[in-house]
């Protein structure tokens, strides 16, 4: 059965918490219970990770292209300017997916910037969360 | 049965034609067959509109606040610069979800803006074909 | 007596409909009505033009330029990139004043440009339907 | 009867006699009559200043949220940098018109750019010493 | 016997009557006369489409693709801005020269881009109506 | 017993009226009376000073340098484009604190730039008429 | 009592060795002894976390909406670029203010920008290790 | 006996003992008494102003146009962006001199641009002192 | 009989070898040879200069205005930069026409730029060698 | 023996596996064993560090102070953005040298910029992995 | 007797012959000879340089620093772009000021920026010839 | 035994008399001269270019092509503009290296941009004369 990994990136782990308005009421453990869930009547693993920390990221990136059939990530704020999370997903053989929750493109000035797009597969913005599950649909439909 | 609208700008009538290795081989009425399959399984009724017209585009959008539940739209070129067709967006109050088949932001530096995305409901980008159906899924989860 | 063409761009059949907070409660015909009755005051016949297509707006420039002594331009969204209308303003002999029913520019930073404000005569914004019919009225000034 | 104030700013003390291709042959006190005289027709009051300096524009602005209606304002080239006008007609609540004699968007550059129509009600600018009485007009409206 | 298609954009309807110093005194059918001659004798055929409209322009390129060897293209003001033509010269595979009566670099700061140019075979400008003339000949040698 | 110079810019007078939300409900004499008793407890004498004039800002700004040990400057509106005042505070040996009662960077794009920032000794935003307590303070480890 | 986080940010370790002529000859132990004995008298209770790592910091930030009344932080250089650390100021709800050491709106350009500024309460720079302590008044001002 | 005005912008009153390294040691009276010898010896009469006040300097701006042959003009750094004096040059008819003590090109970036230039007959940059003498010199050519 | 003067820019005496894929197989004495017989055909002497030096090319214009009718040039890499050779275009009274061997917009950035288009008489690009040849038919219908 | 620390950002342990077209097909090992061989033979002794993490280099160049002599820096994609890594570069005494193993100019627009550049002592790029070993060369003349 | 160097860059050497109304109708050997006799008469003994090339202007501003006492630059277009002449201000010892005939800021754009006014002492422009006179006398002054 | 060309832009050949805390005491024949030693016990024969005109260095890179088997390459300000250069570079076959006696973006802003590194094979700056040695080097493991 293929793996896929969830990479949620700063600020994620407080979801619910934070500004509910804009990210939805769910935390982090449900939603991915959600997509495991999901995941499972796809065929796929999951494997979830959650850091605050760019590093970590990309640690994680480099370790998936060994075992995982595809990445989803939501980089957070990571996205607008970490150009070594996308030297990482260029490094790396594995589609990568980018996720938001929010349409990103309809806040402030700086969100509309993503330095990673243009190294992932496609994107995928603006369904709360259910964005992921849509993530988790396209990487079926790329595998 | 609540209907969808599908709507293709500029050049997406010569799908399967135009460069096959940024916008794959099938033509416009294969991808819509597959839409309306699609959308039948999901519940939905579809109905299909192309054009190069930015002001047939406009008028389209228009009608369809009287009769559709949602929105798939394919802005083209028209994407970049058509602010227009983001006030026609603005003006109808039923969502909109901005498609692309390839993963704009990997190419030339002018597709990297799009003036439509502040206000769709999301985006779903790089997929080929298959982002028309994972925003028919994202509409079935809106609606 | 001398005829006065007033042109309504994109989305602007939708006065009255699209976000009354910003446009008013007016539809087009409505706000129509109120003009021609001013013009007339005023001793000037009108005529009506609307239409979200570009190419449709150039055309009817053009032939205002045969039978019109003035005419009244909102291009709406056309107002920030249309250069092509731009051209056709400098083409027609006769004087356009250019028309917004908000104050553009307390809006989206796109709104501030206007390209084809230095080919009008003058322009009026901010002050809701009332803005046309101060049009006409610097236009029975001006002629 | 209410009281309108109409303020002119830097260097329109010399009108009739600056640049009259651009500006007209009136001179300010003439200009100051017609209104006057418009002014008494529409039932308004009219009070009038004129100064070079941005301070006494703003002392002149806050004064005139005592006793004044509305204000129609001509900051000339104050227009485009005086973050403290701006900032001045925020803080008063009665409508202010921004008002310019020629056509401001066909001139130099730095002309394009009015750092006060943002907090003003609407702008008129294009008809000469006309502006002044469609702003009248405008008040009437708005008042 | 190759046929050549020669496309006139916005408001080059007005040839002869519009700012006859900066676009010459030829109405737009004596130009094309010339055109349809000396194409003749270089052994071409030749059609001849004008039209205000972005999609109509976009629509009749694409039917090039079909019956034509080549298309002499003025695009007028679209040329500045619209990446839909842009795409739509992308996508038909017959040879395209940008066209220009006047010397664009020499006017205003706008038209000094041409959204166009990157995607067609060459640009002629500055010469008139001998700028078509020119084109024939050089698609002559291209085919 | 060193005297300290309280310097408030253009709209200040205004304080306790103007937008309330933003500024706070009291009035800039009660203010300054807040600040006088501070200073006091500090072992500071104060000389308070409000204008709209940028020219008797410097003037001001110029006298201090023979009495006064220090100036606490909220220069409103000036703060984002006067360079004179800039040079003022150059010109002058003593410190000069920069004080905003609202989060500037939190407001419209223009209110980011400071242009008195860098020839000041330090600055504090943010809190309210507090800033200026806290500035004497600040002026009080400096001096 | 309440308790009050003190976060520096990267490089920080090294102060009193660091450019002393820029920021200081005192350790940041030092400067925490002296902010601890400040706190107390305002009867607040602190604690101190210094990393170079950008994930580190938001985890911190993180922590601190569970038992802390306040920030004062002190970002360094991530002040410049972190959007991620602007996130999760604004996803905890308890206030923080920016401090900086100099004034860094007269160094390097780079310098003038502060993403995080925006979503904190207040800032303060410019007073070297007096900042902190002034930061702490502030906040026994708005808590 | 044509009369020549010299005006002195913001903060100029402080020559001499404002940043002598900059702008040397002589105070403005001093200059002007050297001035006005000099003047003499070329047959000019001078009077001279002063003023930190953008206001006052556009009157007496004013003024000279009834009395004056020409303006040697250092506007200090109201240079850089007073466009309402720029205005006040373009109306009056005498020809006006741009001075500078310093090099102002080899300073600050704000100070590289000058918004008055445009309007002068001339410019005359960083011989401290002398390069008033040297803009008498040049009126004396230009008369 | 007139003369034609053509000059080639730096980089170009190296044509056939340099970069034949964008440039042609042609060394510039063939593609000369070949302008020459069509010249001479076209009732026209012939004069050809190359040099990579800047200077060289400004003298070769110069002499140019004494003794030729027309210059086709082809500046290379100074087409984008030289402002002196500008300045030398418009010196000179005779035509030039600027000339391209390649679609210079369809490669770097950079060349997209050309500061001696705007004094030009016109510019033909992308149809290699066969550039100069319709340069010359040009001409010939200029003079 | 002096020590040299070898310092090797994000995703640089990919090497020999990470794009080798562009990075080569040595594995980090292999070329730290050169290095290390190349120092002995240059009477240095080194030591390796390398991380994905941001504030793991500026702590591990903050430890270099103490012990070691000299750093040789590839900062990999931080180099475009981490004012911290600048920071931390300053903060220390002993000489850094930036070293790239691809010509980062000739590759994607944003590798075109270095922060810490400007506070390194040199910078070497484009020659694979012996940019490492002139580098060493480098520290060997510096030190 | 002191040398003075006077030169002349690019397209200086047909003045009287281009554009007279920009640079008057007097040929550089005119203008030479009363620069040289003015020169004798302030005690210095003149020597006159042109050339359209940068490279020789370089060269013979570096003979300069052996047998002159200051040098007049008139630079033409090169005053724009080039760095090298810059350098080579940079790299002599001997004042330089900056001439230009025109009031370059009132034309072109590309005219307002001076590269080279930075490192010239001073700045003279507007004059017409008269500005090597004012030149020559203000070297006077400072040597 | 292979040739290498050394090739020194405008003001090199100051070196040792021109600002020596930048650039170093020794002429540029002393350091042709270690060149020279160092090149021969690598195996290299050596040839030596200096030139203050950017046509000289072209015509110099032009010949290289046919004796030399690499060029390392001092372009001094040319670095920063030269797209002439930069084509010579790309015309050549031969590989070229950049190189800087200082580090150049610790300078000016201008010094940041490098418009020939792109097609240059690698870049070596800030080490002083000892650049040109480390460039030996490299071309050994080049060729």
């Amino acid at each position: 059965m293929k793996k896929i990994l969830v990479i949620n990136g700063p600020n994620l782990n407080l979801l619910g918490e934070r500004e509910p308005a804009v990210y939805g009421d769910n935390s982090l453990e449900k939603i991915n219970a959600k997509i495991s869930d999901s995941a499972k009547s796809l065929g796929f693993e999951t494997d979830f990770f959650q850091s605050n920390s760019e590093g970590a990221l990309i640690d994680r990136l480099h370790e998936a292209r060994l075992d995982c059939a595809g990445v989803i990530l939501n980089a957070g704020a990571y996205t607008h300017y970490s150009y070594a999370i996308r030297d990482a997903i260029s490094a790396i053989k594995i589609p990568v997916i980018e996720v938001h929750l929010s349409n990103v493109d309809s806040r402030e000035e700086f969100r509309k910037t993503s330095v990673i797009a243009p190294v992932c597969k496609g994107s995928i913005s603006g369904f709360g969360e259910y964005s992921y599950l849509l993530a988790l649909d396209a990487l079926k439909f790329l595998l």
